[in-house]
């Protein structure tokens, strides 16, 4: 036992820094499955609090809560949410590997600085869904689902009549309208969660697949009478459209959204600017009262044209939601699905004791961005 | 045509003036069911922006839209959310009827200075909602239905967990344990909303006949092992519980509470100090993370020890929500049911283009709270 526990992989996780984060890379329910596959963890002081995991729970089930610096200095693996920054790249030794969203499709200058910090870079990003050994790892697919469940939740609480439909003595009141465009996976999970509030739900997604896991969710597909054969793109995300593509989309969705009350898109596509979906023109012909959350609006722009981060109701009485933040705005549910998955990418890369990789395992390739040896 | 239209009642309907209002007695579509009942409608400028209705919408169906002084001066009656306040009275014209909440059950005062202003009060407060012909007059009903659907929106809002069981590769995320307090109407929409969002419920109500009606929605009975016999109080709402009982309810509550992640509570008593449902222990009691949405919050207190209007967070981590004005804050369905249920309670009183009462019918006798005659 002492022995195992000597050579075990120190894991640790840090305070997340970025400001609207609550979220956290491990729970303490996870130290505990972690400790079976011979890891033992740090945790950074508070590093859990904002999603509702204090340094008691951590400490409970086995894992030592510690400053940052000392975290830093012991661990053979640090895992983040998002990813570190330079400052903390600076401090961390060698040979440490770090794994989080490291951005690599897009920022390859982030990539080459971790190289020249001799890390190794785990990018869950890069993660091959369709591979079933990394069902389990898939980040993307739980906090989507986690967004996709919350973005129903601020629509129906912004909106101003009812979800479902309802029955008095004094009439009856008609069900929600809700659109849901991009129907991946937060975008089904936003389906399902408003059927579940009692709407009537329609979904778009330029994937041709999309229209029958919509359909067997029980959601109409909006037919815009266009076709964009091969919408699937690498990993599962749909591709760009071309430029004529987009404005006929565009054209499309906005002339049907004008009969929807609550409308969400989240449309993302990683490190890219998102693409518009609803256009000024079309929020400009919804009622007044309809609701939109904007699950892409980023510095970048979102689905919907004049999106913003926050809230912003437009002179025709049409609240527009640029909601970016929301599976960290379900910190706990969500800290705990993410830790689930971080803690099977890095249970995958341990053997004998110790951190390595394989490069000519599919998985292994895929997901080391840095550091590559084998 | 002509004819009817001058011996039409007069209905008007002003901008409510409490902060937190922002429902309006009258919406567009009750203006045309009210013409066909021979009552004209006038509304003041502005008076529907906050749910949603713009003065446009009531000239579509046939309001005259007005400022406030000239909707007072023509009116034959006035509709109410809320009820006049003094200053108000005071221009109201002789003989002019007033329907709202008067607030008549503990307010003798305010019955007595419309007596004195020569009005005719029509107190909603005093429907008897057992009466068939009273139902589609059952403000209480319609709002507190709109209160529960919406307490469970802003409970599952502030959550930091899902409501529905999630299933996913890495493991399982277990449903929100949801406690209802309060089986009355808003509780039993709340039972309903939580379901439907995933949750397992949970209720109690001091009443015995609520146990069916909780069942009957799929949840579960929350058994206090305590026999309130004659539970049910006058117009179907809970009687005041003696001091030892109430305790003895509140040790046994505060007891089983620790064990929900959400609790609701619903029980008001119009116009008295609601019953303490959960004490300081009980709140302490919760686990980190659990939300308390309390709808009875008020300035008298609430259901919740130590409740106000507004949130706040516990040291031990439990999130109160004090939101007495949910029924406001879906405030376009709110306003259409109420406007529908005072469009009745008007229609009632009006015979042969005028408006009467007649003491010996039932549903007259207990409405007129001030101006009676026969």
């Amino acid at each position: 036992m002492a022995e195992t526990a000597q050579a075990a992989v120190v894991f640790g996780v840090l305070n997340e820094t970025s400001e609207h984060e609550s979220r956290v890379a491990l729970t303490p329910d996870i130290v505990t499955r972690l400790r079976k596959a011979g890891v033992s963890c740090l945790i950074e002081r508070g590093a859990g609090a904002a999603a509702g995991y204090m340094d008691e729970d951590y400490a409970k089930t086995g894992a030592e809560v510690l400053p940052a610096d000392e975290v830093v200095a012991r661990a053979d693996a640090l895992g983040f949410v998002d990813r570190p920054d330079a400052d903390l790249i600076a401090k961390v030794k060698k040979g440490t590997w770090i794994i989080g969203m490291l951005g690599s499709f897009t920022d390859t200058d982030y990539v080459a600085s971790l190289e020249q910090a001799g890390l190794v870079g785990v990018g869950i990003e890069k993660l091959p869904r369709q591979l079933s050994s990394a069902q389990s790892m898939d980040e993307m697919t739980s906090q989507n689902s986690v967004m996709g469940y919350k973005a129903v939740l601020v629509a129906a609480n912004a909106y101003g009549s009812f979800f479902p439909m309802m029955t008095t003595a004094a009439g009856t009141i008609r069900p929600a309208k809700v659109l849901v465009l991009g129907a991946g996976i937060a975008g089904l999970q936003a389906i399902g969660t408003a059927k579940r509030l009692g709407a009537v739900v329609t979904a778009y997604d330029v994937r041709p697949a999309a229209q029958g896991e919509v359909e067997s969710l029980g959601a109409k597909f909006l037919d815009l009478g266009l076709d964009f054969s091969k919408g699937q793109g690498e990993g599962g995300y749909a591709r760009q459209l071309t430029a004529e593509e987009q404005a006929a989309q565009q054209a499309a969705v906005d002339e049907k959204a004008a009969g929807f009350d609550v409308i969400i898109t989240t449309a993302k596509v990683p490190g890219r600017k998102p693409p518009v979906l609803l256009t000024k023109a079309g929020v400009d012909g919804l009622k007044r009262g309809a609701v939109i959350v904007d699950c892409a609006a980023s510095e970048l722009g979102g689905n919907v044209e004049g999106s913003a981060v926050g809230t912003q109701v437009t002179d025709g009485g049409v609240t527009i939601i640029g909601a970016p933040y929301l599976a960290s705005e379900v910190a706990n549910t969500a800290s705990n699905l993410l830790s689930r998955n971080v803690a099977d990418v890095l249970a995958h890369f341990v053997h004998d004791g110790r951190l390595s990789m394989n490069l000519d395992e599919e998985l292994d390739d895929a997901l080391v961005v840095a550091g590559r040896t084998n």
